[in-house]
């Protein structure tokens, strides 16, 4: 009896929950540009309780084309609702000394990726992605993982190109990307509506990531470009690049079924 | 100083806020269908502290062509921010004794509309929306709000068409749709990811709508027809009709900018 | 027996058809910006057979919502058959002395529009393409047709806007729009894969547009603004404005099922 | 001087044809079902000029994830221009005593796939597709090449699920698949406008498909399931299953720049 599901909408069986119960299962292949905002800007971006890493300005951009499941593996079956791509800018800081990343800008381009991006503390927006794909069969069309292949990754949201990167790989790459590599820490965050709370949340906290049985292929380096563009809607191009580290191409897996709170905001 | 916006991504301008702040004001062509579900089936989608409407199995199907903005109206100049379409079915119930609808489903097209939904107790999913339009100007193509004219709808979710409804036109309506009639209580819902709390939600409350400003056209009525299909992810064949009333096609607007929470849960 | 339908695929029955049979009945709301581009660039878009127009460099920018059906009209019950946006640069030139215009750019978000539009001699492609409505109920959401009411429109294309207006009414308007007046005339072109005939196109043809039953509402016109951006893959910023006209707000109906070969090309 | 450009839109530069010019290089990751249709309702879909094969009724069911560019490998780096999916049906037949194939339906979600298709004689229509992807890393959300890796196609064409496969990989194949293995021979169409020429198509033709370096990985096969949907615009379920035979999985890889027209129809 009752209603069931772990998300809206819950329903008398439980099947309509917009994002299933954990564990969710993830593979994807990733792009990854190591870069520097400025300072000031970058810094802007921390919430409350994580300090400014000291190389200042260090963000990673981060392009993954995702194939994720729950328990069991059903939605394997129905691709739509296993397959989604994603483009996301970390600033780096310290929380309590520690070296850690915080999320500042992301897009999906599936509403079940955005719901279970809210409830992990990512601030997702829908988006519309494009990541160049390998896919080992050699060609012209298939860059394949080799010194000289190119890909590239652009993400539109409401109708304008808000970025674009390319990575052109080099050789086997040693220990990167780096700037995407700390604990994740976001702000996970649901507004009230109800008149005089506007600025009261329900729910304001600083959330570490945690994840398990992580798999990662081997990881070429190489030369990349990114740019960032600004919208009436999106500043994200106050987090542009002032230089331009490494670019990286791997595939990565892991599995999601906890969150740790570290502080309420 | 500090990060700013009414929900995430929240910035240091606060521009970027998926859902800007409320007040939110809305217009919109409405198709209505009256209908009735599985007694049994409807009273199962009923939140705890909502009974069944003596009327039994009384619910309504709604689709509705949306504009919004917030204050200011700039959405209206970047029409990618202010339109969508949404379908919805409410079921009719009694809180503390008094005629309520709640809204078992509702799909809609753009990701404002659904975390805006989210934060209202709307438990929203992304779907492919198409309502016949009216222009006003005549000829084969512009049905016109005039005895004959006929209107569909139909929506589609991961790859499924789940709903479709048409609409005749008969003759201006005395006092219809009444089946969507009742002040609307959802449930507001947001869940905890930590290991152990998967059931224990942040955020689990009944809420009533609030709004005000509203306006609306004269609204005409006619026959109709409504078919809801099931799939793996979504149970709304369970309410599927039984007997259908009457159709309804008009406009209406309102604004939104408070939330009233009547239980938690 | 054999293969029926007017486009591929045909099949036995002959419902399939991407394009059903003529007569293709529409009806939309339009924004139109008369406007100037660069003159050489304007006429360096006119297809051999057209001359440029006395008045240099006079080019429309024309965005239209559209609701369309061939005959019985079923696609309007089934409405993403039926509807489609649309946006689109005519430059205006001389065919054998008479005013006329043609189009040099168009995108629409609809692949029966795009295959309908390549038939007719439209170079359509896909875009996403928003435009504001108005709804005739009132409200901050509804602009309305009434002196300062904004509208806006814009169209991205492989991830990038390409073009954006705005368009405020500020009164009836005596006769306009001006340069989307003339007859259109198109360039009807299918190409050919042959090896060494990839330039000795299969069609290729200057055509005339011929239609009939011809509906349309008072229009409003105002102040405009127009931008169009170039990419890798676009040139339409060679036809960005020099120069503004008026902006203008009206809805417009028609038939088509004739097309007239002025010119083998 | 002129237009440029293999197809429309022409212009001044030719950098905007929907198309670019050949050749174009292919790779992709497919999903292949060999089936059997009705034997009358597949001889039903054969153009004139091919005979049904012996072997009545077989059909193949065909899913693929391409990516694709022109000379010089542009579009890899801007992705959105180069990447699709697809899903066709084949019917075998006897072309002058040869086995061949035609395709019968196919939907692919990219415009310059639907245009390129049509310059080669592919009845494409635009739909949304999926496809299940291995990723080569492993875990629960991979499925791997391997005995027990399962994957899933789907493909919906206006709002409706019109195709859904699956296949269970068992082993390497030993030479399939088989029923999309024959030349394709397709019929290249391109309608009419003009009054009274509706059915007097401007290109109609019998056209032999022609490639070059092509490229293929190992095949693995195993068990398959297939369905096919009809709708009101739809006729694919006349070539539903009756019985269907092995999946296969593997990857492809080819060149595009030339095609033989093989009869005037």
């Amino acid at each position: 009896m009752g209603l069931k599901g772990y998300t809206s909408p819950r329903t008398p069986e439980g099947r309509s929950s917009l994002v299933p119960y954990p564990p969710w299962h993830y593979v994807g292949a990733f792009l990854v540009v190591d870069y520097w905002a400025d300072a000031e800007q970058a810094a802007a971006f921390l919430p409350e309780g994580i300090d400014p890493h000291p190389d200042a300005g260090r963000c990673a951009f981060v392009a993954a084309d995702w194939q994720s499941c729950s328990e069991g593996g059903d939605e394997l079956l129905d691709p739509s609702r296993s397959q989604y791509k994603e483009v996301f800018v970390v600033v780096n800081g310290l929380y309590d000394g520690e070296e850690v990343t915080t999320c500042a800008y992301i897009w999906v381009d599936r509403d079940f990726a955005l719901a279970r991006g809210w409830i992990q503390g990512f601030p997702k927006k829908l988006g519309s992605i494009w990541v160049t794909r390998s896919f080992g069969l050699g060609g012209p069309a298939d860059p394949g993982m080799q010194a000289g292949a190119r890909f590239g990754v652009t993400c539109a949201a409401y109708e304008r190109r808000v970025a674009e990167a390319t990575v052109t790989l080099e050789q086997p790459s040693a220990g990167g990307p780096f700037h995407n590599a700390g604990p994740i820490v976001n702000v996970r965050h649901f507004a009230r509506l109800a008149a005089g709370q506007h600025d009261a949340p329900a729910v304001h906290e600083l959330v570490r990531a945690v994840s398990r049985d992580r798999l990662v292929s081997d990881v070429w380096e190489g030369s990349a470009t990114l740019a960032l563009h600004g919208a009436g809607h999106e500043e994200i191009d106050a987090l542009a690049p002032v230089r331009i580290g490494r670019g990286y191409r791997f595939t990565f897996g892991y599995t999601v079924d906890d969150l740790e709170t570290v502080r309420e905001l």
